[in-house]
């Protein structure tokens, strides 16, 4: 309990971000020693507040709040948390969980699609999701369009799962408050947004992320150029998940992106059946990675190497601090590069980069890359 | 002129398909030859009564009726002869055209789909027609639906050959009188059966092979499974076509077969762009290969060596016509398979089936396979 607070209150910590909690724990072991060691660090980034930080009290009353709705809390690294998702580099440090935790860990494809799909491309989701649930749980976004479709179809025979992008007691898209509380009842209902949150335009991308890591396979039905379908496709295909799209007609917009997921590799789905022999036992780990789209991405970004304390003597940390921040620029720049032109150990650029990122001063990007923060 | 005469008999001699044309030709080197040895090979090979062939009176005829109609009539092995096309095994001995014989020589490519195909069908096939034309001559075969409307998108644009499987003279099917007419005049349409021939069900098949023998690639728009487009698909595939198919609703039946062949290897395709992109300069030595519906043809079908008169003296033939028709059963087998177990060389097994062809008692199928002949 102690250490459910303890936690909390470190994930809830401004400027701590998914990747910057995993480096934290990785380099001080423990979340006691990490939040001590907070306010120096954000000093040594160059920060001159302090950090906000929620008290004991803050996180004693989120976790009572979720007692009250009845939703559990599942940190990283417990046994409840899901293993695919938990393998992703900037993996949700906890999730709340309302509905059966025990159903994040059973196989799963996602189904996603375009919110203003055709009656058609819905028909489509619903059957699927319904042909599919009796083996695999359904994962999706509780959005309009495809996602609500997935969501009615795998209820008809199994269970399914909706990732929201607020907190796990608001209601999103409002229309879908009544499917939102009969998934909580049968399947489960996740979110990674403290209670409260009402979701905005950047938190739909860290959505997308959760349902990308959560399952084995993604299918992708009607998704225009461009579209939140596709990013989360590009997002479970960096993660090695198998990816499905349902082929349409070239003349309908909302079918471009969804082809062009085919032309890259994707597999072509019009039944069940075709996802069931392409569905693998555990994601691979390389995607696509055959397009330019996806190369993009940069791959995945290996989790940092443990920082061995005794690699970073005074001078040493001095010294990376010094040389470092000239080097990063509003362009994202490889951490690798920084460590061969500062030639510095990876362990000291690691160290200052965790400091410049707890002082906002620096971000950390996808293909492990950082860029000077525009806030900054 | 006398030469054409003496071919135009070869070739409209009963039991004479294309593939036995090239063995007559390959074995007697000229065609007055092949028809002097005609009788007594299909004595050799069991036939009772004589051959039927046309007197030069008739095949003077069947010239005079294409000059009348101002069309002309190509054989294999001259120089307007389409080149790819002459590169399949069973390619046509002679075909008639009315319109410009030069067209044949350009590069082109097929497009074919359903008869019933829907409006949205149509105006893809239209469009693309009308964008590839500038750049390529356009193949289809004159039917309803997708191929009238390839045919019309291309006369927009570009030029456009129609394949039809009728004689040349013969407008089928009767609403594309026109269309025919217009394709003449300002492209070419050809014909490989006789003059006045209506077209029936059997004449088909070999229409689409000469569509897929012409072409460097074919798209296919809406067909459905087991359709005439995707048998189509598959001869051009045997041929080393690069193929092209255009996607669409699982929901609708017209797609499924389109959709297939995207799953085994096609080039998904929504715009020109996709097939130009992906367009060789020359056809392939080698399909896709990938699927059973593809390996099940058996890959192509090698030109038999030249046969060395000097290997078959008589008490080899002998020999060879007793020992290989026990071999020949109604199941198709393999013409290696007969040479290896009758422990004959493949220049005896050769001239024994070309004399049992002749005789009307054996056919060759895909895969240089023979199979003995149901009428026989």
């Amino acid at each position: 309990m102690d250490d459910s607070i303890d936690r909390l209150r470190l994930i809830r910590t401004e400027s701590v971000g998914p990747l910057t909690y995993r480096r934290l724990l990785a380099r001080f072991g423990t979340v006691r020693r990490a939040i001590e060691a907070l306010p120096d660090l954000a000093r040594a980034g160059g920060r001159a507040a302090a950090l906000a930080m929620p008290s004991r009290a803050d996180a004693e009353r989120e976790l009572a709040g979720l007692r009250k709705l009845g939703a559990a809390l599942v940190f990283l690294d417990t046994p409840d948390y899901p293993s695919f998702l938990a393998e992703m580099a900037d993996a949700p440090p906890a999730l709340a969980v309302l509905g059966d935790v025990k159903l994040l860990a059973t196989r799963s494809v996602g189904i996603v699609g375009a919110r203003n799909a055709s009656a058609n491309g819905m028909r489509l989701a619903q059957n699927l999701a319904a042909e599919l649930a009796p083996q695999l749980t359904i994962v999706s976004g509780l959005a309009r369009g495809i996602d609500a479709a997935a969501h009615t179809g795998a209820m008809q025979t199994g269970r399914t799962i909706a990732v929201i992008a607020g907190g796990i007691d608001v209601p999103y898209p409002p229309e879908h408050e009544k499917l939102q509380r009969q998934i909580a009842e049968t399947g489960a209902v996740i979110a990674e947004a403290p209670l409260g949150t009402a979701p905005l335009a950047r938190h739909f991308p860290k959505r997308n992320r959760i349902i990308a890591g959560l399952v084995l396979g993604l299918v992708v039905i009607e998704a225009a150029s461009r579209s939140g379908s596709l990013l989360t496709a590009r997002l479970a295909n960096e993660e090695g998940r198998e990816l499905f799209a349902v082929p349409g007609s070239p003349l309908d917009p909302r079918c471009h992106g969804s082809n062009d997921l085919i032309r890259q590799g994707a597999h072509l789905t019009e039944t069940a059946a075709d996802v069931l022999a392409n569905l693998p036992d555990h994601p691979a780990r390389q995607g696509l990675a055959r397009d330019p789209l996806f190369r993009r991405a940069g791959g995945f970004a290996e989790p940092p190497a443990p920082i061995l304390e005794a690699e970073l003597d005074a001078a040493t940390l001095r010294d990376a601090r010094r040389k470092i921040p000239p080097f990063i620029g509003p362009d994202p720049v490889q951490v690798d590069e920084i460590a061969r032109r500062c030639q510095l150990s990876s362990a000291a650029v690691a160290a200052v980069l965790l400091e410049l990122e707890l002082a906002g001063r620096v971000e950390t990007l996808p293909g492990n890359r950082v860029a000077l923060l525009a806030t900054a």
